[in-house]
């Protein structure tokens, strides 16, 4: 399982996509040359550093010294980028799990970490920083980003349920009832449009990286969703925002949202097999459940609730 | 290895997205519909079934008996289509490798496969076709589809180099040689703009999937490159046809140029760290060598050489 995962990892086309996602990668920045007084001569610890960016970005912030950890073969790559800019110094790469390595120091002051997968949880790297908060972080200091957010909003879009759900009744003069039944509980990542919005967004979900644990990322939340457009709903649309607040002078949101620049993690969508009509004013009570997978702790299986509607889907 | 492979064609996704590639799919089915005749009363082997879309569409056109053979875990779902079509009768699912596995018959008539990867042999599926044609198909009998070409072009398009090689050079302010080596070594599957091409097209590689073997796969073809445009080459750009033709009352061909309706496989490029000028109504000297790599037999690695210029690429 880990392998396959940090195999894929290690390749090219991830690290090219993550950064070439501005977005996300300017959030990091902006975060981190706008707030030096949290780098100077701070002990640093990059969870999971890729292609080592954020690392870079904190030494070049006078942080006195980074350790960054990854455990995919990126590392070599990484240690090589270190080296070329001149921080071989300043940025020590080990070459390992959060879990099993030991770093060459006692405490470090802060760490930074950008472990967010599709739909804010998936691929569960959220619990390597927990860890290394709680073995390597000193007491009072922070992680980053602090804290983040979970969002839903209901979705009317019949030509996507259409091409999704019902392409499944007529594949080339052909029923297909089991694939049809396999694409109703994927969850998916797309791009959502956001003329489909037919409600206000609702928060399911806030994380505070500082004080949160493993056990928080497995929950239930109810909610109640408020329609603002009489349609037929035939989605509901997840998407998260992560916060970079904590003693911070310049405060950044990096938002993942349908109305905002896109980003490589695009929406989460979750199709109802049987969409539903809503009236506009309509207050409509659900839940969330967000359970990891068993089989595979890295998938999620998130069951929605919504009037008398309930529905399950996997990320997987 | 092997396992990894089927596991991911076991999702939906990879099935939606063949599916929906009207260009494949309606191309087999063009073939079988409009040429009854070889199907009618015949014994068919679908090697690497899937959805079963193409047994389906064989058991539509009068076919005796299809034997459907598959590895992936998507049989249970292809199974239940036969079923819920009607054709349990006609259609013999088999779950597993087609070396491996033991049909209930001696011979077969006739073989159809949609095995193409990109880059058409990448992951070389023809392989498996080649065994079962060596295994089960009577003599005179044919695979569909009955042969095939690989065809390179040249194209001048300095934006798409800009941003896939320099842009390496600098990263947020950082350079990063040790990934732009990675990337420069990448062939990458994307859709070629018909405006960019500067050659005329040259085969490189023709297979005749009824006479061919495992060993013709890999190869080393010289070729000269007719320019059309006078420009700055920065990429060669490769991409396939199948032919159904033999004893076929309408031929049908379908194609994956850049310069015809898109498919899944897109096309394969080719991007050269040091473009170079070349002038319209020149010839330049040239050679393409394929090889499976030996730490992954799915993986190929191309070498192409053209004028002075020299470079290995990985298809991983």
């Amino acid at each position: 399982e880990d392998e396959a995962y940090f195999d894929s990892y290690a390749q090219l086309s991830i690290h090219e996509v993550m950064l070439k996602d501005r977005v996300r990668t300017q959030s990091y920045q902006d975060f981190i040359y706008k707030n030096e007084h949290l780098f100077k001569d701070k002990v640093v610890l990059d969870v999971g550093c890729g292609s080592g960016i954020l690392s870079l970005f904190a030494a070049q912030a006078g942080a006195r010294h980074v350790f960054a950890v990854e455990q995919a073969d990126v590392v070599h790559w990484t240690r090589e980028t270190v080296r070329e800019n001149g921080f071989e110094d300043k940025i020590t790469i080990i070459h390992g799990r959060i879990e099993d390595v030991d770093l060459p120091m006692d405490k470090v002051d802060l760490i930074v970490s950008e472990w967010m997968g599709y739909f804010l949880l998936f691929e569960s790297m959220l619990d390597s920083v927990f860890t290394a908060r709680d073995c390597w972080l000193k007491p009072g200091g922070a992680v980053y980003p602090d804290s983040c957010a979970l969002w839903l909003v209901g979705i009317g879009n019949p030509a996507g349920h259409e091409a999704e759900i019902d392409f499944w009744n007529d594949v080339y003069g052909f029923r297909m009832s089991s694939l049809r039944r396999a694409a109703a509980i994927e969850g998916r990542v797309e791009m959502v449009n956001p003329t489909h919005i037919l409600s206000q967004p609702v928060l399911v979900k806030r994380i505070d990286c500082c004080t949160d644990t493993v056990r928080d990322l497995d929950f239930v939340t109810n909610f109640s969703l408020h329609i603002t457009r009489s349609a037929q709903l035939t989605d509901l649309c997840a998407y998260f925002e992560v916060y970079f607040e904590a003693n911070c002078e310049h405060t950044v949101l990096l938002s993942t949202a349908p109305d905002k620049p896109p980003t490589h993690w695009k929406q989460t969508i979750f199709i109802w097999e049987q969409p539903f009509d809503v009236t506009a004013g309509e207050e409509i009570c659900g839940s969330l459940a967000c359970c990891k997978q068993a089989q595979d702790p890295r998938a999620l299986a998130v069951t929605i609730t919504l009037g008398s509607k309930q529905q399950t889907f996997l990320l997987q």
